[in-house]
């Protein structure tokens, strides 16, 4: 582990302590008010729920791995020898990338057939995605990083492709009241995942040492909070407006 | 405990916080889902998430268990003197098999006679071949490993000649758009189980010491995901179709 000072320890401690508050909240809220949304739309939020609920599991580890990495008493800081855990992350993302991929693709009500396919595919590249970025994530050298970092980027971009051209057909048969909420679903999945690539090779733009650490971390857990339980939330408003269009 | 790399530990602490995240995932979502299916398919789901539920608890205790049984500091492992405990897997198998098998009664929905029958006799068979196999994997000494493998097959055939003759007849009287997916649902179990005597003898075939001990670990873990986790999931989609049935 590298050597960081007091306040950058600080920084990421209560980064990863607002992670887990953020992502238990957010898993609580969803799946309290799934009562209140139409029969058709309660796994949307049970999904929804999950994806936070496997966050907070991974951040409650994460943080105990950071505590563990470090010892800090009065004003020295210095490392224990035990590593600070990268594989989390990457187990988590394995799980709930293609779980938030199915929520957005649950929310349209598309035919059974288009769901099931769409959720497979959409899955399956997701979690290709995730598994190429890990050997870049614990390489040291930089052309190994950046190897993987291309390879991961292939799945990102078809992706990403298929968000923009592949549902925009199934998007615009939706109610016009829905097509902006689900437009803009679209743009935060999008938006939040471009943190991503950015955070990872932050090390390679010169990012160095602690600093770049402190950077990857923060940078990895705002990222998190958005496409997980902001992302969530903003499916939660899109399911009680169709809720009541069913009412209606 | 067989000295190991920093890397082979890794793996295996990995691959258990991933069960634990895996089967805890699917143990909330089978039993929040339980009210979106037909009254009748709710004891299938709530018995699908049970199975999860219990093996959460034992890969927590797994996890657990490996972590003692190594220290890992700055780069050297050493071990503790703890030793990892076995008994968990088996003590699991022992509830989670049946479970399992009376899992795929339920939700083929014969009468009570056969289900009770069924449950009670697969049950039983389960049980007994996880009690034959547990000598043998605590055993050193390859050919009592050996007598009690041979011992804990007898059982094991017995249940796949059940799924494939006893079980035809019912699958037979299943409607068109069900047949297939229990037919699916029965070949997950018998594709998953075969991986059990396979990891179970793997020292037997030439692998030894540490990296014997990686492979039987995650070959367990990722044996015990699909046969619990993702056949849970299986079983949660019978049940919708059948739901769905019910209500047309």
């Amino acid at each position: 582990m590298d050597i960081i000072s007091i306040s950058q320890f600080d920084i990421v401690y209560n980064a990863f302590s607002f992670a887990i508050a953020g992502m238990g909240a957010a898993t609580l809220f969803l799946w309290l008010e799934r009562s209140q949304v139409a029969p058709q739309y309660r796994t949307a939020l049970t999904i929804s729920g999950l994806v936070t609920a496997i966050a907070t599991y991974h951040y409650i580890r994460i943080f105990n791995s950071w505590d563990g990495a470090y010892e800090v008493v009065g004003n020295t800081i210095s490392v224990t020898g035990q590593a600070f855990n990268h594989a989390y992350r990457y187990v988590d993302w394995l799980l709930t990338v293609p779980l938030l991929l199915i929520e957005l693709i649950l929310v349209m009500g598309l035919s059974r057939k288009e769901t099931y396919s769409k959720s497979l595919w959409f899955g399956v590249m997701a979690a290709l995605m995730v598994i190429l970025g890990y050997p870049g994530e614990t390489a040291t050298d930089i052309s190994t990083k950046l190897v993987w970092w291309t390879l991961g980027m292939i799945p990102f971009v078809y992706l990403v492709y298929q968000l923009f051209v592949g549902l925009s057909a199934s998007i615009q048969s939706q109610p016009a009241e829905i097509k902006s909420l689900i437009v803009t679903a679209r743009w935060i999945i999008v938006a939040t995942w471009c943190f991503y690539p950015i955070v990872y090779i932050l090390p390679l733009l010169g990012f160095e040492g602690s600093s770049a650490m402190v950077g990857v971390q923060v940078g990895y857990t705002i990222a998190d909070l958005l496409a997980k339980a902001v992302f969530g939330i903003y499916i939660y408003f899109i399911v009680v407006r169709k809720s009541e269009s069913v009412k209606g």
